[in-house]
């Protein structure tokens, strides 16, 4: 039996009715307000040229890190869904895929992809039957047909979706080509990218030489000494800001830990790292060091500093050479912050002109580590509930362990983070739904009145993300 | 004044009216399904003896850890409970450890045991009034006159309680004569054994080497040779399958620690180990090794393998030296898992025909490690809440913090993980009613349909652990 | 627009109507009782001198770390709320201040800070429109005009309060002249103190020994011997008890970590310690030991004992050094207890004697290893929700995972741990409608019996706590 497929107005708001009533008064408030995106992954190239997508597994499937990985967890393998890797024979037929995909939509049930896509195929492309191996042609041909017109090119769902700035995410030696495109063209969608460093900081990667010459390269400068290694990544900033808009930079690390070492001993660390003659833990050291580095740059230059710590990236050797990165194989671990953040905070935690905005997989630390560290130091703001957390329990879990510590003037509204471009506005409504939920329980409970609740829904909806980003 | 024992029809439910209907809906579907118990720690010997329990503090007493822990905590000594140990007298009289029982029962508020105590006490026997100093008399004569009569034998209960099957669970070196004798006897009812081999693969134990011995006269291999070693576990488990009706073995380490060892690696820390000539840390890498050694032989024969890690075992030394195991002094530790794993499963993580049934006393892991390793891995699923987590609120959090990221497909229904036999009803019943409490609120926001919901839950009462455990 | 200061008869208790009566009812017999405060930081020379409190700044921010690191958390500089430091000039215009504090009230929406300054506010007070930069010359005048007269001094107060005892906190070489000069007075406030050692047994501070000095003058003991300083340890405890009326210890380390070394080993630690020869780990070690030797002399005389470890105290240098502790730059760690604990237990911990109370600002430890190890060993009790987790939903979590395996007879009832005098009986108040808000879902969900419940509410809000600390 095909079930309609019907997005409840009330849904993800609290259950008990009134609690609801003012969840819902709260929401509407804020439901069309413009999404902020301030922190995602998604390509500038379609911004920059404007064409079509191409089909549904293009758009739903391939790019969505949450869906392989539940499809795999469950036995189906990579290759049946179209993506080559290993010497296994790769299903090349895509509307054979979208029903592999389809007869394992239950999968999904109790998930936030689930009700991502549920709202995506509802509200872009207009289905109004829940997705089945029955519908899943019907689904196939729709889409396709949608992806085809117009009205579903990038520029114009950028429009459509209410989107007032969106932020992708760049290596430090990007070239930015294609934001320098979409500044061109005309086209006033707001686009801008974000200064991402990895691969120049980190000399645990294989290419970390090679980067070292290219930024060499771009930049002018001698990196074979510290200092000119430092003034090229204050003119790769300066690049970023100036061609693409950023005003953020954002630092994915194993942990945690920074260090503030004296000039003489990062000095000897950097000549030791770039000449290939590293010692055992030499290189985590450094990663440390450059947190701090960056940090002090952030105070100078203006941009927010994001870090997303504790994630064990390609965990699975296995798939990470057979099919390569994001296939949804990275796994979280425990990670720490009040100790590992101490040397950057020692040198610029009383900063409040500095803003560096906290990330973590390790729930643990939210009200622990987190939420005492934001609720006191200047310089830092609480990022929301990330990645696997990016759902509604994890939501309520983040409101619940931080607000009544860091309040909600610490934190800094919502990111989507994503290269799921269809996702983007179910993100978004999940998110203004969530915190409409939690705001509506204070009211209800009278730990704030409505009027403040309504206040706050909107500054966290878009006041926030704005101000923390400088957007 | 006495008050009456009644156990609530919605009892466990969600609060708000119209969530609750949901739930008592959900729950009708599957509250008289068979009972699946795949992970247990009833005495096979009942059911081959089929002889008489003995009386109320033998059956709801002695044999339940929780209930002593609770009852020492609050300084009733095990000896005035009748459990003989150091040089204290010992209560001898039945009654009277009743009575001290009883006069205890407010201890019980808030936790499980009430309402798995109370559950029995209402089900199978009848009892109308809450257990109290006062009814304590009353509740005595009634349990043991019951217990006298043919109905309350461990055959006629199985066969009342609605269990479709029930696992034992016995260490590597047992002769499962009691298996081998409820075969013989040509009761239909299934009662099957699950391969332990902590005795045989600890070398921290103090039997370790009197065990290896065992091994080789049970197997005829030379376990003084590793592969010796080898093929006599591969032989036990064989045995387990043919004589006990095996599914599953069970692996209770310290740590989630695995390894894989280079081959003349692993035969040198093997030798070490069985010559008496082991060093720090060997014994704690041999156990990591052993569980990716039992990971391969369970992908080659098919035996699900379950991993219970985290407990430190009889932390009180002086309990421990005076009354023996078993007597609520196990306390939790910290456990990781992301790291802990990794060299399991890059041997066998992508195998689908593998299923490894990761448990947890460190819910710090739910959503941080173990629903994004399960969501991923195809060999992994997680098992329920387990021990002290086994309860309402524990259960709560765990569908909370795994669903999610992992789903309901990654999950593997319901253990009762128990020696009490008579709370196993109890046990399920409340397990059930916490599903569909959980399920109601995913429908009742318009996280799944009602009907999507029916299905999980019949899913997570019958079909996923009959699934999981290959029944 | 001003908004009205209506505290709401059912703040905080639950939203879905029926649940709400439930805890409504049950607050309403716990209401009115007495206030326990067995573990506080009010200053007892208030109680002593009864002078009248000075104004609004002094009585609601200077004292409340809570207040300020919230406020520095979002860029106001101390030194512009009056707080001398540093070298930047110091707002002296109490008026001006207060007005600050009043434009950042929104900062503290959700906090629980929040709802004990307008139960303060309104019940003390008599404030009725809510704190604004437009009400804030108001509130300044209400508050410091009431503070002028007889019925707010500090005994008047006390008593209005409904206290029925309050344990302030001293130094193992405070001369108690306070305590002395209420006793002395002939008034009949019950305020006592607390031994707090921290200053004579952690060989880290910079006053270690000269504390060792004093410690000796003050008992006449030989300090510079190991059992002399047990000895001058033990009359200090007694002093306490006599000139004090201390019932209980408080011991605030880094870590939870105790050890029992053998008596020449602690002799050598403590000569090394003494002579300035400590090497690395030799004061940990020592803080370890003096925990297990605080609980052998608490066993002997009767002192319940209290241990708050984790917290990193003065986590931030510059704020330090320019303005002095207590400034909201403590920072939680991660902590652990099953480990930790173990030479202590292995001690003392089978002694129902004994009441060794546990606190933690890590709350991965609740239910994993906390209400375990409540749950087992008969000397320890459970503390209430503690610092950054005094607060309704921290106080929720407490109940929600300890509670099933500890239940509540192994928890203390309410601390309410404060230097703000005026909050304190919005705490109780705030503790106890949490209390009545838990039990009143345990009641509908028919997992306790209405009667229970209320039995166990007037336990939590007052029998307990006088239990406990002996009161």
């Amino acid at each position: 039996m095909t079930e309609t497929l019907n997005l409840a107005r009330a849904r993800l708001l609290p259950q008990e009715p009134a609690t609801r009533r003012v969840a819902m008064s709260l929401f509407e408030a804020v439901e069309t307000l413009p999404i902020i995106s301030p922190h995602g992954h998604v390509d500038a190239g379609w911004f920059a040229k404007d064409e079509p997508f191409e089909d549904a597994v293009t758009v739903f499937l391939w790019p969505d890190h949450y869906v392989l990985r539940m499809l795999y967890s469950q036995g189906v393998g990579l290759n049946t869904l179209g993506i080559a890797g290993g010497e296994l024979p790769v299903e090349l037929d895509r509307r054979t895929i979208w029903r592999r995909f389809a007869s394992h939509y239950r999968l999904f049930r109790g998930t936030p992809s689930r009700l991502w896509l549920d709202h995506a195929f509802s509200t872009v492309f207009g289905l109004d039957v829940q997705l089945t191996l029955e519908t899943a042609d019907h689904y196939f041909d729709t889409i396709n047909a949608a992806l085809a017109s117009p009205g579903f090119r990038p520029r114009a769902l950028f429009e459509r979706f209410g989107i007032e700035v969106i932020a992708t995410t760049e290596g430090a030696l990007d070239a930015l080509d294609d934001h320098k495109a979409i500044r061109a063209s005309g086209w006033n969608g707001r686009v801008i990218t974000t200064f991402r460093p990895d691969d120049v900081v980190d000399p645990d990667r294989e290419d970390f030489h090679d980067n070292l010459g290219v930024l060499a390269a771009l930049t002018g400068e001698d990196v074979s000494r510290w200092e000119g290694y430092l003034a090229a990544l204050r003119k790769r900033r300066a690049h970023f800001r100036e061609a693409g808009g950023a005003t953020a930079t954002d630092h994915g690390h194993p942990s945690a830990r920074t260090a503030d070492l004296p000039p003489d001993a990062v000095q000897r660390l950097f000549t030791r790292l770039t000449n290939g003659r590293g010692e055992a833990g030499d290189a985590e050291t450094f990663r440390a060091q450059m947190l701090t580095e960056m940090a002090v740059m952030a105070a100078e230059d203006g941009m927010t500093m994001q870090l997303h710590p504790g994630s064990w990236r390609n965990h699975n050797p296995w798939l990470m050479q057979a099919y390569g990165r994001d296939k949804g194989a990275d796994i979280p671990q425990r990670v720490s912050f009040t100790d590992a953040l101490k040397p950057l905070l020692d040198r610029v935690g009383n900063r409040a002109d500095l803003t560096l905005i906290l990330f973590t997989l390790d729930e643990s630390n939210y009200a622990r580590e987190l939420a005492p560290l934001a609720g006191h130091y200047p310089c830092l703001r609480l990022g929301p509930a990330w990645w696997f957390h990016d759902s509604p329990e994890g939501m309520l879990r983040f409101r619940r362990q931080t607000t009544e510590t860091a309040g909600f003037y610490n934190t800094v509204g919502f990111n989507d983070d994503t290269r799921a471009f269809f996702s983007i506005p179910a993100r978004h409504d999940l998110a203004r739904r969530m915190d409409c939920h939690y705001l509506a329980e204070l009211v209800v409970t009278h730990r704030i009145s409505k009027s403040e609740a309504q206040e706050v829904a909107v500054d966290l909806a878009y006041n926030l993300p704005k101000a923390a980003y400088k957007l």
